[in-house]
C-alpha cells in the first residue's frame, strides 16, 4: 500500500521531532520452546520503564512469510512500500560499498565465475575465492580496463566471488537484462536492451564488451576466468520524506548501505567521528544527534551489530547488544525528541544465523498514547500492546500523527 | 494483495512437507452472550495439545465483514487473492457437481423459471421445484437438445431450480452478459457478447438458441416454462502453486467443489477409497495422504461436515465433527509433517445457519515458532495468539516461510 501521496497531501511543518531508532535484526527465537528470546533475556531495565509509559505492537516490514533484506526492510520503516518502491541489486551492492552513484551512473552485482574451453559456466562463484584474492583479480581488471565506449568503468571488489562494477557517464539506461543464467553447464547470456530504448541498447554493448575483455584479460587464471553480471540498474528516483511528509530527516548510521538506503529516500547523512573502536560507534552518534539536534525533525538512528550478532548465531552476543543500546537510552531520551520508535527492519534471530520472517517488537513513546499492557520491549509484551499488528507502511505515518505533523484526511 | 509474483521470486524447492487442514466453517458463535462457541463446547483433547504447543492468530480469508463463499474463501487459503483470481459462477457450480471441464468449454449456471404468457419472468425460481422435478426437467430439455451449430451441449440438475448448462467446443467465448433480468415482470434479457470479439458472439448466439428451444420444449409444462442463465464463465487460467510456490500439491477431499478449487491452482485430487460411510471419509483420507507422502510436499485436507453442521443450525452435531477430527489428528501428526495449519475457509456458526465474515482460528505447529499464550484451538484462545490477525494471501507464505521453503526478498 503506496501511502505517500496521501501523506504528501496531509502532512504539515511543525517544530516537533521524532526519533526513530533501528536496531537492525532485533527480533529474536527462544532457544528452546518458552524459553527467552534474545529481547527477554537481555537486561534492559531503562527499555522497561520506557516501554511502560509507551505504546507497544509487533511490526512486519513487507509481508506476513518474507524476511526481509536490509533495502526492503528499511524503505518499510520510512513509509515507502517495499513492494513498490524496488532498488535494484547493483544498486544495493554499491549503497554497501559506499560507492556514491549519480542519476546517471549503472552499477551492476557482478559474480567471478569459471568457465570451461567452451566458454561454458562450470562455477557460478568460482569456488568462493578469498576476498583477498578478489582484489587481486580486481587489480588485473582495472588495470587493464578503464573506460569502453567513452563511459569510465569503476570495479569494486564486494566481498568472496562478489564485485560490483559501476559505469559513469551520460546517455546511459539501466532496461538492461542479466548476463547471469542462473545455472552451469551454458554459455553466458548476453545482456539484452529489454525495452529496447538506445540507452540501454548502449548500456548492454558496454556490458557485453566489459565481459569478453574480462575473459580475455583472466585467461591466465587458474580458476576466476570471466564474470557474470545481474541487477544492471540507476539509482532510483524516489520521492523525497521533505517533500511527501514535510520533514528535514538525518540519517545516522555507521555502515554504509543504511547511509545509502536513507539518503535514497532525502534523508541527510551525518558525518560521525570514525575514532570510537566499536564499529556501530554509539558515542560518535550519540554526539552527531546532539550537535545536529536543532537542525532536523526527524532522526534514523541505525545500530547493525544486533543484526550481525544474530547472523552469527552468538545469542548472548546479541544480548550484549541490546544491553549497550539499554544504557544509552538514557541519554537519547534526554535530547527530548517528542516522539520516540524503536524497532527492527526484521528480525535475526540467532538460532536461525539469518534475516527472518518474524515480526519485531515495536514502541512508540509520545504523546497521546493510551494504555498499554506491555510491561517490557520484548516479543512477547509487544503482542500484548495496544499497537496491534502493523504491516509496512503503517509505521510512518503514525509516527507524523503522534508528533502532531498530520492534518485530517478529508473533510 | 496479489503475492503470488514476489513468492515466484523467492520460493524454493525443498523437501520439508506442509500439512493445511481446513475444517470447512469450522469458526463459530456462543448460542448466548458469553457461552461457548462450537469449538470452545467440544472436547478436543489433541488439539489442546497441539495447540500449546503451535502458534495460533485469526484469519479473516477475503476481507473484514465479507462472508466467504467456498471458491474465494479456499483460494485465499492457497494464497491467491479471492478479490483478483476470481471464478465464474458457472464454472463453481460445474466444479460442485464434479463435471470435468477443458479449456476450451463454457459453463453457465442455470435457474429454472415461470414466465407469463407475453414471455414476462413470473417468477425467477419457478416456485422452487424439487430436485427430483428438476431432474425431469433435465430429461426432457437432454433428449430434445445435444448440440447447436456444431457445438456439444450439456445440461446437469444441481438443487432445486439449479442447473448447470456447459458447452464443449472450439472457438468459444465467456465475455458474454447474463439472460437472467433479476427482477420479475419483463423476459428474460438477450445473452450478449460484451466485448465484442467473435467467439463470444458466438456463445452468446449458442446460449441464446438454448434459451429459445428450452421454452419451445417446455411450453406444455404446469410452472418450469423457460431458463435463466448467469455466471457463463471458462475455467479460468491461474498460475500453478508448483509454478509460483515450487510446491508439488495434493488436495484430499471428498466433496468436488473442493477437488476442483484446488485443481484450479495445479493441485493433484488424489483419489479417495469410496467404500466408507461417512461422506467425509475420515479413513479414506487419511490412508490417501499416508500412501502418497513420498509423492507430495504439500498437503490439503479437506472436511466438509463441520460446515454442513453449521448451515443446519445444529450446534451439537457441528461439536461432534469438530470432535472427530480430534481423535484422527494423532494419525495425521505421526505422519510427520514440518508443518502444519488447522483453519476454515470461514465461519459458519450453528446459529447463524450460514457461512459468517467473523475470523476463523488458526494454528501453525512447526519449527521455528514464538512463544504463544493461546491453550487451545478455539476462537477465545486465538485471539491471544501470537499469530495475531491475518488476512487473504497472508497465510500460504507463513507456512512456505516456516518449512524453509523462503529465500530473503530483496538484499
Amino acid at each position: 500500500m503506496d501511502i505517500l501521496p496521501y501523506l504528501k497531501e496531509i502532512s504539515k511543518k511543525t517544530p516537533s521531532k521524532i526519533l526513530l531508532v533501528v536496531l537492525d535484526g532485533v527480533g529474536g527465537l527462544p532457544r528452546e520452546p518458552g524459553g527467552p528470546t534474545e529481547l527477554a533475556a537481555a537486561s534492559t531495565p531503562n527499555l522497561d520503564r520506557l516501554a511502560q509509559s509507551s505504546a507497544l505492537g509487533l511490526y512486519t516490514p513487507v509481508f506476513p512469510g518474507l524476511a526481509p533484506g536490509s533495502g526492503p526492510g528499511h524503505l518499510a520503516l520510512f513509509g515507502y512500500d517495499p513492494l513498490k518502491y524496488q532498488v535494484g541489486r547493483g544498486v544495493l551492492s554499491a549503497l554497501g560499498l559506499g560507492i556514491p552513484l549519480g542519476p546517471d551512473d549503472v552499477a551492476a552485482r557482478g559474480n567471478f565465475a569459471a568457465f570451461d574451453p567452451e566458454g561454458r559456466v562450470l562455477d557460478r562463484r568460482a569456488g568462493r575465492p578469498s576476498t583477498e584474492e578478489n582484489r587481486r583479480v580486481v587489480a588485473r581488471l582495472r588495470e587493464a580496463i578503464r573506460e569502453i565506449d567513452g563511459v569510465a568503468v569503476e570495479i569494486h571488489t564486494e566481498s568472496e566471488h562478489r564485485f560490483v562494477v559501476v559505469l559513469r557517464g551520460e546517455g546511459l539506461g539501466d532496461a538492461v537484462s542479466d548476463t547471469d543464467p542462473q545455472v552451469t553447464g551454458v554459455p553466458a547470456k548476453e545482456a539484452e536492451a529489454v525495452g529496447g530504448d538506445e540507452p540501454s541498447r548502449r548500456t548492454a554493448a558496454i556490458l557485453n564488451a566489459f565481459a569478453r575483455q574480462a575473459r580475455q584479460i583472466l585467461a591466465d587464471e587458474p580458476v576466476i576466468n570471466g564474470v557474470l553480471l545481474r541487477g544492471i540498474s540507476k539509482r532510483p528516483n524516489f520521492p523525497a520524506l521533505g517533500e511527501v511528509a514535510s520533514l528535514t530527516p538525518a540519517a545516522i548510521a555507521s555502515y554504509p548501505m543504511y547511509r545509502g538506503v536513507a539518503e535514497l529516500v532525502g534523508m541527510h547523512a551525518l558525518d560521525l567521528d570514525t575514532s570510537e573502536d566499536d564499529p556501530d560507534r554509539p558515542r560518535a552518534k550519540l554526539e552527531a544527534i546532539r550537535s545536529n539536534w536543532q537542525a532536523f525533525d526527524f532522526f534514523y538512528l541505525h545500530f547493525k551489530k544486533t543484526d550481525s550478532k544474530g547472523e552469527d548465531g552468538d545469542f548472548e552476543g546479541k544480548v550484549a547488544r541490546i544491553e549497550m543500546f539499554d544504557r544509552l537510552l538514557p541519554e537519547l531520551l534526554d535530547l527530548g525528541p517528542d516522539v520516540v520508535a524503536i524497532t527492527g527492519d526484521h528480525s535475526t534471530p540467532a538460532v536461525l544465523k539469518a534475516h527472518s520472517w518474524h515480526p519485531v517488537p515495536l514502541l512508540i513513546f509520545g504523546p497521546h498514547l493510551r494504555n498499554d499492557a506491555a510491561r517490557r520491549f520484548t516479543e512477547d509484551e509487544a503482542q500484548k500492546g495496544i499497537l496491534g499488528q502493523l504491516r509496512g507502511t503503517e509505521l510512518l505515518p503514525l509516527l507524523l500523527a503522534h508528533a502532531g505533523k498530520l492534518q485530517k484526511f478529508g473533510a
